[in-house]
């Protein structure tokens, strides 16, 4: 029997406040035309005359319930709930440390310091994006049926609600604040898979105004059509942790812009894709075992509460990681004789993202072997965009946007129904089938085509305001380190060439 | 008076589902031979072969507790027992990037790449293994008498059985995925310790196949002994994290690798050991901090179970790994004239290893000094081996062998009895004595036969079917990573050679 | 209205027990004159028969009440408190990682194994220091009127106390284990800043023994002014995590020690500043994103509980240091043209410095904005101390002095009255004011006091004990890692020289 799978609700009791003052953003919208380099920093300078304009009022307090008014068993779940997600938000925040040596090791000593800032300052703003609009928009009330959410500017932190949640014996109760910082994390994750597609050749302060724009609306409006129980989530849409709402959607973005850009100089030569060797792998190895326990936060944090599935999260979330590593390592060794280190780094990845959307709706031997068709996938897909001549310097859009849609649709094939760790096999007998399979696909194509659409818009209107969104030939020849940053990774070192 | 101390209790409520289906090993010990380099590897592509095999069944679903049906003191011990193992679980995965690194930047920047593949894709394979069978090996039901254990294959997840111990009232009841999952990690761990002390030389397939034994079979097997309630607990044989039963096991069993590998070319000139300094000491000294924290998932977590003991467990064990810092930093100045960095991170794990089996029963004084004596013990270990003519490019050894034993021991001469955090002063008048040092020994030495007998049956079967564990002369000197791997770590800097 | 703000208490539960044996400390302070290099070293030799001349006597158990005499919302409570303070003090141990890879990654190659083996080594000692001391000079009982605490040497970890705490319905009843080892980790805090100050410089024995007497003494008798209920707390001063206590300390001690020392041979050429850049940004990056989820254990774990406000600290810890980093990045920018990794990683350090005594009075608006003027101030105090010929190789003084000094004051500019999540905008018109202002601007001149008067007799001491304070000219030319450490951090790659 074909039936619809249904998805681990994702919960929210975070109530953002009315909030009337919307001058603000009018500031941020003037145009600042004809700067030199960095133009795109400098009109960040704006940002904090944009707060004080608005920052200056304030609200009563309004907390009742308090910790000691719960019974047992509330304050336990209140507790627990939060603790864990503050932890797995911490986790998730320690997986820019995770992208950002992943990226900068598999890039070109010449370029590891723009990488390196690229990925340090974007969560900064990432949060102050989200902090001022971006939650709003994702997790805002409905103002356009179920597309469009937005509860005025500035996030709330006020926690009485939770208190109160927690009061009246619900679970999942979880204080404002840590459900902001989660959310805003997982922003954050978007905008630093783009800057492994467009690394290497693209301007910093261009690169860093599109990564405003995604965390502010891009991301925040898409991700509402299904956390916000919007229009996907309507339709049944399975996406636990999010494959296609923050991994794919990261990889579109980041591809429009590789497309955008093209490739690097040298990459293709008579058509044929040419090596470029990232300048030190023992980062790369690292960044990749941080994302990898990252990923802990990432998926069983979006349970979005301590109980006994927690775990069971975790360890669908292994297992695909470990049948990615297997997969990629095999498939690398069988196509080229011998284990590529990056390829073993992109399984884990593709693994990872590959169980990610479908993390509370598979068996054990269902997340080991989707995460091994992952490993198969990413392993090709190199090939492909090489092929299609799209340089894309570190694997991103083959490990987030295309295993990102494998681990969308992978559940319309072998999900099983809801989180039940005592299903076992592959889930073939259990759930799933053509009406799931056809909604997974139905979302997976929403993203992509929302942001290949919006993106596109975005890197071309950044393009003809700040003149071009790639760096010169003679910078790029010479590395972004000098050119966007004056200054080198590794001075004290002698270059091999 | 000479009493017998006291272990305090491990608790396991994870009960393993019986399956009968055991076709599916007889597939993964099919011999193919007459592969080329890297057969190892291509070996497991029937891995996924013999899943599907036998993925395809399924069970009943069992849950009939749930969270709400716990009272308040029963839910408060249930979610903070669950997420503190969660967390400990994570700590613990984190340490495969501490031993990556801290081998990676012991070894030559020419086998960077195959020391840091080895660590990142043996975790994988733990993982898969331990989920495969090691796991019922090492926690199923007994079938043999205190000395074998098995209950099918597949570890199942369903966490009904918990709820329904915490529902009766009992502390410790964890969900069988968390158990799962950090039991794996410790499996994990034993496989990273033998990579260290074959650096450099061992061909990776060939390593990889040896892993897989070693976390499917080898380890659990002995595990079960103390850690089921196997006859050395029953002895009242006292590792509470495993000194011996991970720590020495794959010290040992690493040892017997690399004496039937024999010493790196150029190692030993005229018979006297010549330094090979490791490429990069910051990767090194990351690794060792990471592992530092690392531990406190290790062993803290061994409590499994969220108590007022926890962070008493994470005290002693800070202890003895200042206490071993301090001693290898002295001992270093007073026998080489100057603080060797390489020795201050040996000396700060040989004092985690010395704290491993008695972190619960030690004050903290006798941590500080099991540690420090621990620190002691590697400076002369790493010139013992040398003398010996062993090479051991990392000191993997003398850290996890050697202080393994001297941490199983030392609870003998100084441990107190049970969990007691206040006791005080070093423990010689609180209990401990001959009966107790005397069991102790038996069990390190049962660890030491067993490991070192399986390990040289499975090192010598492996040599023999893929032709030898060693690389070529030429590629030793060219370096693994190119003959391995066929890439650098850092291809953009230049050799100082 | 002009009210002085009210801090959120900090608790206590744990006590010390009396110890009457206080002969040991004498044996430590026997001197030890006449050594050659890395004296300070072999004097630490000295330690353990300090601890087993004292360590040899006992307690009688105490323990009576048990975690199952705890009704619900107890057990809750106390496990969800003790968890989360273990794991903040996971992450603030992890800190020491990130510390040594910013300060390594900001030195010279030839100076990386010393700054990082002074960083590994720091905690150790800092550890043991607290233990034996430090933890009863911070947190024992008054001997002299809010001014200087003492309860005997060794902490003792008995829970008992805990338990009864909770037992009798209070909240933040830490086991003494939770929090020895939380402050304990703030201690080595203060010692690393130090390090950053005299990097590339210093001897590394002697900067050992100054280490030892700043976490021994300096630091716990000056946080005992305001966290164990002090003159200072009884005066109203606010310092919620330590930006006076911990970060101005460590500054100051660092730049007296700098100021001592002198600037490094080649940083100042005819009286103006040169560059002398980091090694290795890779690093440099990878430490900030530690220090930064370090500091969700610094900031959110000084609640010292488990509460609806700890994800709140962790909110506004975020946006202070999204707006340094943006501050930093837009000023550096604005100034030389180009984005300047270094200064986006000290921007954010210095908006978490800045929040850190702030973090729980202050509105988000507020913290953003206190972050961002950090992130303005960090970049001109640089250029400062570079023109008074101050020479602070990783700009730790700007960091943590300067911005430790802004973070305590800006709570009298714009701090909230307690922890207030639903307070809004900057906070102007919610509390401070002048009375405000001037106990914090009392605070930060009180530990300046208080750090440079004993720091300057401490390295004087030393300096004049053990000849010197400064490795030789040779030395420094050569590098500290051969001269101190006789091994090179890299020795398998060229130098670009």
């Amino acid at each position: 029997m074909t039936i619809a799978l249904q998805s681990p609700p994702r919960r929210r009791t975070a109530r953002l406040q009315e909030v009337s003052l919307l001058e603000g953003p009018m500031l941020l919208l003037k145009s600042i035309r004809g700067f030199r380099s960095n133009q795109g920093l400098i009109w960040l300078a704006t940002v904090p005359l944009a707060l004080l304009g608005l920052g200056v009022f304030s609200f009563a307090a309004r907390a009742e319930v308090g910790l000691s008014d719960l019974t047992g068993p509330q304050a336990a779940t209140f507790l627990a709930d939060n603790l864990w997600l503050f932890i797995a938000t911490i986790l998730v925040i320690f997986m820019n440390a995770g992208f950002a040596m992943v990226e900068a090791g598999m890039c070109r000593s010449k370029n590891a310091v723009n990488i390196l800032a690229k990925n340090l300052f974007v969560f900064a703003l990432a949060v102050t994006a989200y902090w001022f609009i971006g939650y709003s928009l994702m997790y805002g009330d409905s103002i356009a049926g179920g597309w469009l959410y937005f509860n005025g500017l500035f996030f709330d932190p006020d926690p009485s609600g939770a208190l109160e949640c927690a009061a009246a014996g619900d679970t999942g109760c979880l204080v404002p604040a840590v459900d902001f910082l989660f959310q805003a994390a997982f922003a954050g994750t978007a905008a630093t898979i783009v800057s492994g597609l467009v690394a290497e050749r693209v301007k910093f302060g261009e690169f860093i105004v599109f990564s405003l724009i995604l965390t502010a609306f891009i991301y925040p409006i898409s991700g509402s059509w299904q956390w916000n129980g919007g229009w996907l989530s309507e339709l049944g849409f399975i996406d636990f942790a999010g494959s296609s709402i923050v991994h794919s959607v990261g990889g579109w973005a980041g591809l429009i812009g590789a497309m955008l850009l093209g490739p690097r100089i040298g990459k293709f030569v008579d058509g044929k894709a040419q090596a470029m060797p990232g300048h030190n792998m023992a980062l790369a190895t690292l960044g990749a075992l941080i994302l990898w326990i990252g990923w802990y936060g990432f998926n069983p944090g979006s349970e979005l509460a301590m109980d006994q599935y927690v775990a069971f999260v975790a360890v669908t979330t292994t297992l695909a990681a470990a049948g990615g590593a297997i997969a990629a390592t095999v498939i690398s060794t069988l196509t080229s004789g011998k284990p590529d280190l990056t390829m073993i780094i992109n399984g884990i990845l593709a693994g990872l993202v590959s169980i990610t959307a479908g993390c509370g709706n598979m068996t054990l031997t269902g997340s080991w072997l989707a995460g091994f068709v992952g490993g198969v996938i990413v392993v090709f897909a190199v090939s492909v965009l090489d092929s299609l001549g799209i340089d894309d310097p570190v694997g991103a859009f083959s490990v987030h946007g295309v295993c990102g849609i494998w681990g969308t649709v992978v559940i319309g094939l072998w999900g099983v129904d809801g989180m039940d760790p005592s299903a076992a096999g592959i889930g073939l007998l259990n759930g799933g089938g053509i009406s799931t399979l056809l909604v997974q696909a139905l979302g997976a194509g929403a993203y992509a085509i929302w942001t290949i659409v919006t993106c596109w818009i975005a890197w071309s209107i950044i393009g003809s305001f700040f003149g071009g969104i790639r760096v010169s030939e003679e910078e790029e020849t010479l590395g972004l380190d000098i050119g966007e940053h004056g200054m080198e990774a590794y001075p004290d070192f002698a270059s091999s060439n």
